[in-house]
């Protein structure tokens, strides 16, 4: 063990120790506190760590740009307006589970120009207060509180961190879960639980706030998602933290052994070091720079970023500067992950109701943990953090929770050489060099990677990794030659009593294109075999390009189809190239999964959103969510689904395009005991939006550019 | 202009001074001589250049591994044993057509060890004898010939590179086509000609080897491609020379202008330089080593690798080490690209028998030129020369033809932190670095990249990048306005004149998966919607997966289906985990498009390997070319879409997999005058294969291992 890793391993001990002595005040604030002896001790397993020191305090933040996130300074401003106002202080409990900027209305950020005035910083709130939702306009500046009617819709507000972490101990209250347990003989101290949002599936769960709790065992691994308590469940009323039902139908299972789970560095006995060291280095220093914080400014790219804790990132104003003209043209005013919609493929008791829904339930940004900077990120990265608001309003810093690079893999931009055929000495080659945004959210076992891409030649192209750890079942099962009818195990054994339970991923995003302007229109352009007629040619069939300019909702409910496929442009139908194209983007579709639940199935009409890949809406500002607003044990009547159903006009509107990006995943082996990356992307690709190649005039690699690099000192 | 720039543009100005001075003498092989004075002139537009000098001259090149390709001494050598051979001495005219290594037997092949004395070296030839074509193997070592019985089938051998070239100066021979350039106002010294497969749509072009040449104008820019003189087609008979038939209906059609279409760096008014030097650098270098030219170690993986003129670049014996048993298991006897198909989407006289065949009619690796290091390549790349027999037999080297590099973008092998629900510090990541195999194929005017790219997790990821310059077709439109019905156009105006034509790319790939071993099966593991029945759940439906094994070819025959998915797998029957799980690799499909070509349409018909994205045959070494072994003018009759209608059984046999790749490209006017490159891939992915993750104890980057860089002195 070298001197890095002897202080890693010290350091690891010393933190597993000082979560052993943990207690309840370490939390970012304040909980109820639990009279049950045990949760002190369970607390060392479950506990939320405050954020770690961030190299930046962030306390004397000041917005620059309309779209900045609520800066600490506003946040603790907030949240005295907040405290002092009537509804707050005539309540017993209250919980914010929701604080961000209020964005200006588009008009007016479409309006502002580096150097005016900022349009009044306000804040949009969801609350609940005894036991009620509200939604909250909170104008920083004047202190005004001003209630927002969002209709009555089913479900509750996001969890705040608070909701998921006391719900996780609060079965240790419980004496009969507690001899569950040890009946299932796990010790208490090497308990940990996850809290398991319970979807909706009819009046049984209605009315109040319920979540589901499942443990593991900790002991002899870090990697306690391998070592299920099978079939306990533990049904809790999360307003009140009581056992609503228990229910342990897993008695037989035995709890699958420790050996080989860890995935820590630390924890291996052997280290394999395939490669040598490799890094992306930039002689000059990378070529972006980030104003203010949030505004990137890159090759022919500006865009405004911000962290946001239900989204993750949200990459807002995205504009490209035209070569011919030198003007900054606008593609895109807001782009985020909307919803994730994830559910289990296995309908017994301990697992029908896992159809997880990521971003409205457990906030996508929440669980956003700090990168870790040359393996997250290369070396040249520059990591922006996340300051968000917990439960009681107080601001708390996420450190490095999104970082931006440029990634260079030795790929080709455009190339061309002249063959054979025509002999000519021609080789042109120009290297493809791209910005990355990318946060990582570990919702629980799972981490998702969500990236941003932006290439010189216009293009943006939104990539999804999965990676992190199965949520796995435990099963009597050591072998496959007890098994009768592989297909009735729901999944696949992994190892002695693991089954990887198969499921899906989607994760949907929210595209607001406004492509050289609000009003586009969206196009399918449709290839259609089309049939010669007699003696027309030799040729019997060819494929035609038909253009079909979407009217209303209904026409953009797009279902891929691989033997009638389409194109699917969104064009600016009041601006045309030289030549007379309309000026457009188009979505090029990846990842293709379709959810193959039943449409009345209740998990399918709460994610709704993914019966279709693609979604027209008109912009509305109230129809971020595509989930609804309130996603928590919703029950499907705010989707996406719903409000296209309306069939409103979307052409030459200002319009939304929402992409669903799909994944089976049948669990192997070789996801065991942690997940080798598996990724799917799409793109927003230019088309006829340049009156031709934008990059022709870049330069090639020259080598007297390139950095003259040594081996590390220490690698000697 | 600095001075590396300078001595560029000096030594491009020399080349084409040179170019213009060139006479038929600098040709790797005689052709016969023209009387045409004209001839001189035109070649120097069109004549292939003699391989530039190589740093290695590979006079002294020595086989090592069994699968090594012939080396130029044994081609040498080939070259006069048939030249002493009966067949040839009393030949008039012949050709070489095809001349690579006759593999060894596969059983000889895996029995083979380093060390070992290599089976007996022969060589595969396709020669054309007197019009007849002939299929030899021939034993370098004793000098035997034998003749090897293919069977009837239609078509004619791959193209020689010199039937390329001298068809294109055939028509010049030919006063009416010289009338014909001239009444289009083109001077026959900027006259460039293109020799284009004619496919086969009946009858009238039965029985003699022909083709179809179309011409551009070079004056002002080295981008001829963008200036076609539409509608006029040479019917030449590529044996005579004679000029068949000569069509011409475009007399209206404007040339296209030259502004704005060169491409070349030297060539651009403004240059603009977007980001800065950006570099992968390995402080203590690649990782991996070639043994004896052709044998790559790196990482975990093995694989033999060639270059090929047919395939562009084969990849044998590919095999990856697995971390328990230190043992090196077989994955992949051979894959390459088999073939290409591109038909274009337009009716129209001069356009409707573009429906190329890049491998069969003009070798996919005969038209891959040298790559440009720092920019196909990144400075950290290694190169291999491809050594390849002229249509005369003589040998010759194409310089740096594939790459081979460690490649790391930014990316993350995988990933867990521990998230704020469970609080437990814990943030491990492992960067992806994979290794890369490149090499770009110009086919006249498109430039296709080939990946095959290895992941230390077991992945191969195969991926075909598409740049270079369009097929376009000269319009008197120069504004859509005057367009009355677009999709009537056949593709998209892309500049004033120009428009790009709809077509589409198909790339079958020639898969022999031997996974632990030649025996395997191919299983279809469906996932299908199950409905619960009343009261078994709260849910209503789920997905399960299916296995289905795959008895003969036509189980096999995969058309893939959205809403019906499959998970394909080739799995060894005999070789289960220890949980007792089939050992496999999955295909993953990518780049979806299908051919919506009536299947009764000639080109189809030719094409047919392209009716499924999967077929599974069993092994049989004559099977190899899925368009036929004599692609060019075939009929169709020998097709992978015939050989697998035999519905042999493919249950735990030797089997080959074969998988296309499908472009559909509706042009748009960022593709003038030069293409930037769009990729697709699938993926070849260890599927329980391996007991657990294969890449767990790998270490993440530190800090101490990055190399130490400067910025380059030049760069101050």
């Amino acid at each position: 063990m070298d001197s890095k890793n002897l202080i890693r391993f010290l350091f690891l001990t010393f933190i597993i120790a000082l979560l052993l002595l943990l207690t309840l005040t370490t939390l970012p604030y304040n909980l109820p506190l639990t009279t049950n002896p045990r949760a002190a001790l369970l607390a060392a397993s479950t506990i939320k760590q405050p954020p770690k020191p961030t190299t930046r305090l962030h306390t004397s933040d000041v917005p620059h740009h309309p779209l900045d996130p609520l800066t600490l300074p506003e946040l603790n401003k907030l949240r005295s307006i907040l405290l002092s106002h009537a509804l707050f202080q005539n309540s017993n409990t209250y919980a914010l589970h929701s604080v961000v900027l209020h964005e200006p209305d588009k008009a007016l950020v479409l309006a502002w120009n580096h150097g005016d005035a900022l349009p009044p910083r306000k804040a949009s709130v969801i609350a609940r207060v005894n036991g009620e939702a509200h939604v909250l306009t909170v104008d920083i500046s004047i202190g005004e509180v001003t209630p927002v009617d969002v209709g009555h819709h089913s479900g509750y507000p996001t969890m705040t961190i608070d909701d998921m972490t006391s719900s996780t101990w609060a079965p240790l209250g419980d004496a009969e879960f507690n001899r569950t347990i040890m009946a299932r003989g796990v010790d208490l101290k090497d308990l940990a639980c996850l809290p398991i949002s319970l979807g909706w599936f009819g009046k049984k769960e209605e009315n109040r706030r319920l979540i589901k709790i499942q443990c593991y065992s900790m002991e002899g691994t870090a990697n306690f998602y391998m070592r299920p308590i099978e079939g306990l469940t533990v049904v809790l009323d999360m307003d009140t933290k009581q056992v609503v039902e228990i229910t342990d139908k897993g008695r037989n299972i035995p709890i699958p052994k420790a050996a080989g789970t860890d995935y820590r560095f630390s924890a291996q006995n052997t280290k394999t070091n395939l490669v040598n060291p490799i890094s992306i280095e930039q002689p000059k220093g990378p070529s972006f720079t980030i104003e203010n914080d949030h505004l990137v400014k890159w090759a022919n790219w500006e865009f405004h970023l911000k962290p946001d804790p239900r989204a993750g990132v949200v990459v807002s104003r995205a504009r490209v500067r035209d070569p011919n003209t030198g003007e900054l043209r606008n593609v895109m005013y807001k782009g985020f992950t909307s919803e994730l919609f994830v559910p289990y493929m296995d309908p017994t008791d301990a697992w029908y109701f896992k159809t997880y829904m990521d971003a409205g339930e457990y906030g996508f940004g929440l669980q956003a943990m700090p990168l870790d900077p040359l393996n997250d990120c290369p070396r040249n990265a520059h990591y922006m953090d996340g300051v968000f608001a917990a439960g009681d309003g107080k601001p708390y810093v996420r450190e490095n929770m999104v970082c931006v690079y440029e990634s260079y893999a030795g790929d080709i931009g455009w190339r061309h050489s002249e063959s054979p055929i025509t002999g000519m000495e021609i080789r042109e080659v120009r290297p493809k060099v791209t910005l990355v945004v990318r946060m990582a959210a570990s919702v629980a076992n799972y981490d998702y990677i969500v990236d941003w891409e932006f290439q010189t030649d216009g293009l943006i192209r939104v990539k999804v990794g999965l990676s992190g750890i199965l949520m796995v079942k435990g099963t009597s099962y050591d072998h496959m030659n007890q098994v009768n009818q592989p297909e009735n195990l729901h999944g696949t054994l992994l190892s002695e009593n693991v089954l990887g339970v198969i499921h899906d991923h989607y994760i949907t995003f929210y595209l607001d294109m406004d492509v050289d302007g609000p009003d586009n229109s969206f196009v399918k352009v449709n290839l259609k075999r089309e049939t010669t007629s007699q003696g027309e040619s030799p040729r019997l069939s060819y494929i035609k390009a038909v253009r079909d300019v979407a009217k209303t909702e209904k026409d953009a409910q797009v279902k891929l189809k691989l033997y009638d496929p389409s194109e699917y442009h969104i064009v600016n139908p009041s601006k045309t190239t030289r030549v007379g194209n309309p000026v457009g983007y188009k979505l090029v579709p990846g990842g293709t999964a379709a959810s193959l639940l039943d449409l009345d199935d209740p998990p399918q009409k709460r994610g709704a959103f993914t019966n279709n890949q693609i979604w027209v809406t008109p912009y509305n500002r109230s129809e971020e969510w595509a989930g609804g607003l309130f996603t928590y044990q919703s029950q499907g009547d705010d989707t996406l689904a719903v409000w296209s159903q309306r069939d409103r006009a979307i052409e030459n509107k200002d319009i939304v395009m929402w992409y669903t990006l799909g994944f089976h995943h049948v669990p192997c082996q070789e996801d065991y005991p942690i997940m080798p990356t598996v990724s799917s992307s799409f793109d927003l690709k230019p088309v006829n939006f340049y009156e031709s190649n934008p990059i022709l005039n870049i330069p090639p690699h020259f080598e007297k550019d390139l950095p003259v690099c040594n081996a590390a000192a220490a690698a000697v």
